[in-house]
């Protein structure tokens, strides 16, 4: 307590002052407790708290109305309050053949690093199999010394390792090319992204043990959907950290996740992250499937296409304030929101509020985890004037995510996949909140 | 690559002796690959795989019948597999008063270190309130400067951080102080504790803004359920790195973990956990509520009571293979399970083969964090004998979990919380699992 007591004392008045354009205050006055709402409230030159009801308390031997009814009973499974409702993921499927089409994780309702598997973003070219699990297999052939078929039971006896990380559909955010800003909530623009814990085989050791001809530098992976979905994946990336996944976030996978198993490829594009897979042909070539050729390519202005574009680029949103939300008055804000990369680990997360003149960094929520979610944060005190959030991400190779210009000038106006650029949000002198390109 | 097939051909012959009795193997060979397959296939003098099927491969072109229908639509909410009915919490309630009672959370069935919201373990007095965040209010009053009384909506402005720990109910594992050891899957016998990542406001912060009496002791903390459950805590506590949650696993918190607020004070028993917290008074003494009087207390041989004893003691358990599973023959296997600490991280966790005679350090799944689960495993092969399988957690204090005769001597036979000691599993040579006293 000595310790947390010297830090509250030691808070000079200079550390109060904006660190950045538009009211951004330093990261660490987190740290400092309560201080910082008296410090706001003084800025602000109001009395009192901010957000608290400072009048006198209800009766504290009142009843709440639930506490005057036995409560609901005990359950076999949870699920959320009926007050969470509209947490919900937003479907937005193909009217012509109703299982191809996404729908969206609502980003904007969730705080944390861990998307709940009832919300993690679904992708379906055909929806959801129904698999027997007790009947599935996964076939392990082509250039190997020995095929092998392993039961799912004859998996669950392997070795297995646990990671958390993101999967990002490589089409997320796509609306982001389109000419003007497109207007709505952050989880139904950028959702096609989600976190869990995921729990498995590392791909190496069954390869290892079917004897992978050193020839080879292409898996095929095959879905045991109904159009027998099929991905080219390089060998290199297979024997690196690839994991044949059986749980996420600690329960067995979710059918529309990929039940019984789905090939984990942590930082890829999630079209190469194969649900329900059933088999693994390795040659020393990719198959030039439908989604690896006419889909999930790109048309650059130099007239040539981007192929194999596995890895995500590094990306971050705010998700709160957003559009959708509203402002509450001038006052002291948490900025926060959460940022990604393919190639290992967030190293900064800085954050404008005067769109990008100035920048100030965000503090980031340990654990910091590799190809993982990394939740930022920031106090802002907004003086009610307009205003320009923007954040922007570096990872450790040391690549910044770029602006939108940058990214257009580099990829042209056909884009549609591997939108990554810096995301702007307009806050008017009214609190209302819309996106913007700027 | 060139590190790892450097790895792989270092392997020496030595290494793949066992590291303990009864067959342990050094816990890094999992960083070794498939070779640990041919190796366990040498072992047991058995040729090929030892779990996957060396058969001809299916007809790669055919087709498994849930691949020739479409498969089912998107969902707004997802639910797990119809095969995995079985996983579920088992609700042990009181038949005189039906809100009263626990729900398991079957551990037997999960793997890493998340647990999903929909199988948190339950634990009520008087059922689950159904609480509209519109009007629940959470009331700061008592050894204060001024009272304060905040909404849900205003509690979501203030900053927030995260993190993921353990709850663990005071009274789990209770029947380990039965004289005989019970029989039951590990799930729904020491189930009762979860592992979720919590989001949430500092506690310090508010009580830091209504200005706690540097006189007040004690919080007492009180739940909107229907007997208004209240225990007192420490302000020490509430002040180091207790959380007023608000999410769990990145959604709502559910209404069974305490929809819309939950007290979380990381690594303390469940019930200073406060559900559906609508009040927190200081003061300088505790309140003496019957849950820390006449239960979650301890009666020790002295004759003299324990009391107060809110910090979890360190704690391991072998999940896989545990009773209830059954051995598929002798050969290779991995021994999983979690171990946890109130008390910081864990630091070590050795795994016994031969009922206590000899250990061998297990691997740790990173990230190792406080009060956590802490997921470990290590590599087995079973010859088809007599084996006692135990699991030895030590903490970062240096406490080491106790054999149970120890901790019966120390606490008497009339326990019924805090039971924490080394759990082990009998494994009869035909492959039958069971608890015992060993």
């Amino acid at each position: 307590m000595a310790n947390k007591q010297e830090e509250l004392e030691s808070i000079s008045p200079n550390e109060l002052n904006p660190v950045a354009g538009g009211g951004l205050l330093d990261r660490r006055l987190f740290l400092k407790r309560g201080l910082l709402f008296g410090t706001a409230s003084a800025i602000a030159g109001t009395a009192g708290t901010l957000m608290a009801e400072d009048t006198l308390p209800k009766n504290v031997t009142s009843k709440d109305p639930w506490m005057l009814k036995p409560g609901k009973p005990f359950s076999n499974y949870g699920q959320p309050s009926p007050h969470e409702s509209e947490t919900i993921r937003w479907i937005s499927a193909n009217a012509m053949a109703s299982g191809n089409g996404v729908s969206w994780c609502p980003l904007h309702k969730l705080d944390g690093m861990i998307t709940p598997n009832g919300l993690f973003y679904e992708r379906h070219h055909n929806g959801v199999p129904e698999i027997d699990p007790k009947v599935h297999k996964l076939l392990v052939h082509g250039m190997v010394e020995k095929p092998l078929t392993f039961s799912i039971d004859a998996l669950m006896r392997y070795p297995m390792t646990s990671r958390i990380c993101f999967i990002e559909c490589g089409g997320n955010s796509n609306a982001g090319w389109h000419k003007n800003p497109a207007q709505s909530e952050v989880g139904y623009f950028h959702g096609l992204i989600s976190c869990s814990e995921w729990t498995g085989v590392p791909l190496s050791i069954i390869l290892d043990e079917a004897g992978l001809d050193s020839n080879a530098s292409w898996l095929i992976a095959e879905a045991a959907d109904g159009i027998a979905m099929e991905i080219s994946v390089p060998v290199e990336k297979a024997m690196d950290d690839a994991i044949l996944a059986l749980y996420q976030n600690g329960e067995r996978i979710r059918p529309e996740n990929g039940y019984p198993l789905r090939l984990l490829l942590p930082g890829w594009e999630g079209v190469t992250n194969v649900k329900w897979l059933r088999r693994l042909q390795a040659t020393d070539r990719p198959v030039m499937a439908r989604n690896e050729t006419s889909k999930y390519t790109e048309l650059l202005p130099t007239g040539k296409a981007r192929q194999f574009t596995f890895v995500m680029d590094a990306k971050s949103l705010i998700t709160s304030p957003s559009p959708g939300k509203e402002m509450q008055g001038p006052g002291y804000y948490q900025i926060t929101g959460m940022a990604w990369t393919g190639r290992g680990k967030i190293t900064k997360v800085e954050v404008s509020a005067d769109g990008g003149k100035s920048w100030a960094e965000a503090e980031l929520q340990e654990p910091v985890l590799s190809q993982c979610y990394t939740r930022f944060r920031i106090p802002w005190h907004w003086e009610g004037d307009l205003a320009v959030l923007k954040s922007r991400a570096t990872d450790e190779t040391g690549y910044v995510q770029p602006e939108r210009d940058v990214l257009v000038k580099e990829r042209g106006t056909h884009g549609y996949f591997h939108y990554n650029a810096i995301v702007s949000w307009e806050i008017s002198p009214e609190g209302y909140i819309s996106h913007v390109y700027a």
